[in-house]
């Protein structure tokens, strides 16, 4: 088959939208988890290429045939699992845009609107979010980045705490890393990746946030067996039951024994467009680097992680490699930022033209309206747990998450979770906590959830267990 | 502003694909490169994201009048520059299938469609370029997965390696690195952040390709220096020069040394659709990881990687984290492929609707068709040439790369470079030699490349620099 013509393009691309749009309005209808058996996606697909071109028409035909079947669909309004990963109108309209002018956007010079509209909108977030003007791009010393994910953001930031610490003289071997036991995984795998051998992954209080006497005890412990303490990793907002690590607290520790200090808000961070929580992340100002997700609860498509660093300096001296083929005026000028600089990958996508659409489609009155209504939601569904007589909280709920367990015990709370699945209108996460009591979470935070949905969940929850 | 609904979505898709196809319509009227000053295009945006929401009308004519000025139009029909970047039709419609199912593949069970369908696709490239069967996701030991770009692949192999090493008892500040002087920084790079402290880049013979020789002499060199040889990577088709190492003669090196070889056909490896090119990379089957991008020259939009390895044990091995949120009976089973353990990375998109849209939308007679094209363009280039009284070529052409140089010398190469990248009609990038020699790079394979724009492109070169 020939290249597809804009024309072409311009009769497939109207076909696509409009079979979006009907997918989007169907949703409510869908059963939210998938229906397959492992494999059986896979045997109704060929085993080789077709030798000839095929049309759209068949291709759109076998999406919905064989690939919708095996679909979860986290779009769904009843989607309270895991957290959410929006993809709302802009956000697509702008990832299609990005996909269609096809830029790079590696370095400035490869496309300087790319570079440049990344340093606006990320400025932008420090602004909405109340985080450090010294993080702005257009200030410094810090700045901000679009990578893929929060791993990603964690993997580079440990990169830079080791490079940094090797510089002076440590060797990885002696390094350790730090964090509760709630961390997020990406933690310990960024740690593992990064080469650290030493991860103290520490006990938690009752709220299952990091305790600083702890973090002092094991820094004090680890430097008295000859080790080299290098980076913690605060969660604001951890994935498991939301918890809160002292961030400020544990700042103090870090400036101190002069560790790096890498705070991971992956979700909770789109909170912060409401002032009243900026109260979870005190102490900013001494953190050396900080990630959150826009493409989980700020209605940005996945792939959108947001992350800076206190000082670019650091970044850059662990990340740069120029080689002749990269060179060129504008860098060597020194006016113009080169993103290729600020992570692993050298290729890069125009992710800031989703999230510009996105800013600017909702407007910071929109963003805060509808994460106070999810937050709100939530703590009506705590409300409901606190005075039913089966079921009871884990832990307080924070922000849009609410952690809860059956009053009968494990095998109750394992069922309800069976339950609430089996609906096919809402889906949730079963997870444990540090001791190994189940517990079922329900994050709120889908743009397609309405007040109604969250009913229709807890009219499940609140249904006694046979 | 409220989410936009579905309706809306519709109208605004409709807009968003016709501006698309307009300006991939109006693209031989553009001029290729960029017209932008350091800044010019952050001081028209606003310091802060607006207070309320704001139209698609009003972002969309920001676009044209503050941010096509500083796009360099790599979708451009006179693109000869670094190497392709191909968004064609079929693989900017599965992006926008993919944004619109906003579907996470970190696991099989978050939806199995992502993960299955991906493990087919990535089966249908290993049929399609001639690699190993035992790399085929459906047989094994090896397997295939899409990862974001060459350097995330290359950087997940250097990992493994040192992984490998580690567990053997080998302090990863004893190990070493091996490439060619010519290989992309990504190798640099990869290796730095993975930790790696030796990293030998060797001198090259004269058609710029890793020799045998100084690989085995830097070995031993190496190893009677109580270091510990762990990891080569081989270039088939080297960013520079398209430098094509000798992977059969490298592989019996690494194996005798039980080192780890990882091969980075980046760009070239999209020929191997075409038999008569396989010959480039000989010896596959003692290679222990390999990666191509789609996303060069296989007219897949970026991004879309695509890495084997040879054994997924040892990546598995490396790479795998199961906290118990992500705990599921599917995993457990053992029966699915998780791919969150295939990389650096948790959330991950539906990147394999594209590769299949491209692969089907083609066929593989026509992916042979356009890719052999571009390469018998490259050949009456080289041709042109030789024949040239004031051009010569610096290094015999590799597929769809020629590099040439002035025989005035360095000023009137520099000068050609220039010349070509103000016509408007045609960019090219300029490089230099390991010894310090500038040259121009002619890469072919742009999918909206005519054999008149190569004509127009030589019509510049073919002129005397005054």
């Amino acid at each position: 088959m020939d290249h597809m013509s804009p024309e072409e393009f311009r009769q497939h691309g109207h076909a696509m939208v409009d079979w979006l749009a009907d997918y989007m309005t169907s949703l409510p209808e869908r059963s939210v988890l998938h229906s397959a058996a492992p494999g059986s996606i896979r045997e109704q697909l060929p085993a080789a290429a077709p030798e000839s071109g095929e049309s759209m028409q068949a291709m759109m035909s076998d999406v919905e045939s064989v690939l919708l079947p095996g679909i979860t669909h986290w779009q769904h309004p009843g989607w309270f699992a895991f957290f959410p990963a929006n993809a709302t109108g802009p956000s697509i309209l702008g990832e299609l845009l990005s996909a269609g002018l096809g830029v790079q956007g590696m370095m400035w010079d490869t496309s300087p609107a790319a570079t440049e509209l990344e340093e606006r909108v990320m400025d932008w977030l420090v602004g909405l979010l109340g985080l450090p003007d010294s993080w702005r791009n257009e200030q410094g010393p810090g700045g901000g980045v679009i990578q893929s994910t929060a791993s990603d953001a964690t993997h580079t930031a440990l990169v830079v705490a080791r490079h940094r610490a090797s510089k002076k003289g440590h060797s990885p071997s002696k390094l350790v890393v730090y964090a509760s036991s709630q961390a997020h995984s990406s933690v310990e795998k960024g740690a593992r990746v990064a080469g650290f051998e030493h991860i103290r992954l520490l006990a938690t209080d009752d709220a299952f946030a990091l305790q600083p006497e702890a973090l002092e005890q094991a820094i004090a412990n680890d430097t008295a067996a000859g080790l080299v303490p290098c980076v913690v990793i605060s969660a604001v907002g951890a994935t498991g039951t939301g918890a809160v690590d002292p961030v400020d607290a544990i700042g103090r520790i870090t400036e101190r024994h002069g560790l790096w200090h890498h705070v991971d808000a992956a979700w909770a961070g789109s909170a912060m467009v409401l002032p009243e929580h900026r109260h979870l992340q005190p102490g900013l100002d001494r953190v050396d680097s900080y990630v959150f997700n826009p493409h989980k609860w700020l209605f940005v498509n996945f792939d959108c992680s947001a992350f800076w660093v206190a000082d670019r300096t650091a970044l850059l001296d662990a990340m740069s490699v120029l080689p002749p083929y990269l060179r060129n005026a504008a860098t060597e000028s020194g006016q113009v930022t080169d993103y290729r600089d600020w992570h692993v990958p050298l290729g890069r996508r125009f992710r800031s033209l989703k999230l510009w659409f996105v800013l600017r489609h909702y407007g910071r009155d929109g963003l805060r309206k509808h994460i106070s209504e999810h937050i709100a939601w939530a703590d009506w569904v705590a409300d409901q747990v606190r005075t039913s007589p089966h079921l009871e909280l884990v832990t307080e709920p924070v922000l849009s998450l609410v952690c809860l367990q059956h009053i009968d015990g494990a095998d109750a709370t394992r069922a309800l979770v069976t339950r609430v699945n089996a609906t096919g209108h809402s889906a949730v996460t079963g997870s444990t906590l540090p001791d190994g009591t189940p517990f079922l979470r329900v994050a709120i935070g889908q743009a397609n959830t309405r007040f109604e949905d969250v009913e229709r969940l807890w009219s499940v929850l609140n249904t006694p267990v046979a």
